[in-house]
């Protein structure tokens, strides 16, 4: 979920030589070329799924590799039609990070402190189409989950304690 | 999600002088007098909510508060329309019990025992019918996540823990 810290468990990963794959950069580079005028990312890969199925976004993730990566990570999956499509290179882990909707709101609220005019309501709206598009079920589905609630030292410790036990 | 241990959860709240609302029995009252033939309660609590609402089991659970409650507890959320028939109530807290879904399986069939012929792919489409009820979107919004996946002893510790920054 936005906010969550889903990118610090990214940076983690890559310390422990993981190839991290992040699902939007592999729609972004499509979107370039492709979105309608004022199209936003999240409505873009929308449209894609509605085109391709649920699960496109992980295709075009799947073809980034390079085929030789021995440890990889997808970072942004969205619904469980994904997990499906990983699960053709392997059996897949879903790691869940997690942070209540009070701190999410408050960490999102100081990254874009630039813009004064964000509001509680919209960042909720956010959350409701990030729902929508089938997170939730990821999560619940989840072997990992991650509770970022503190500070970022706690994060990475318990990251790192969460990941040693899967090795 | 099933066995999860969200009932361990619900002892510790009656422990700590909350007044616990089991959503399900809610609905089985009335099923008991109007099910049909060969029904599943999850299947008329789905038929309930096609009738009158996706909060319609939230609505029956409040009714059964006396009013006189200090500390109320509800025991089965399955949607974020459930969740807002709350907060008419004052503004409720989501507590979701994490446990991985081998974790879960393991436990459900230690449970079972008695029918060996409960299959992972029977559990998993249980999985699915709870997901496609809105679950997910609920763990997603929780205010606290507790993680069950060692000892009943350290969830109950992780529960106070988390319960005591609640207060």
């Amino acid at each position: 979920m936005p906010g969550s810290g889903k990118s610090l468990l990214s940076s983690i990963l890559k310390e422990k030589g993981y190839t991290v794959i992040v699902m939007s950069d592999s729609v972004r580079k499509r979107f370039e070329k492709d979105a309608r005028h004022g199209e936003r990312l999240m409505d873009y890969a929308r449209r894609l799924r509605e085109i391709y199925g649920e699960g496109i976004v992980a295709r075009l993730s799947i073809e980034e590799l390079k085929g030789r990566e021995e440890k990889v990570a997808f970072d942004g999956v969205r619904n469980l039609a994904e997990v499906d499509e990983f699960s053709r290179l392997g059996k897949p882990l879903i790691i869940a990070v997690h942070a209540s909707p009070a701190t999410r709101y408050e960490r999102l609220k100081r990254r874009m402190r630039a813009d004064d005019s964000v509001r509680e309501e919209d960042l909720r709206r956010r959350d409701m189409e990030e729902i929508a598009l089938g997170i939730g079920g990821v999560i619940a589905m989840a072997d990992v989950v991650v509770i970022n609630d503190s500070t970022e030292e706690e994060f990475k410790r318990r990251a790192m304690e969460a990941l040693g036990k899967l090795d």
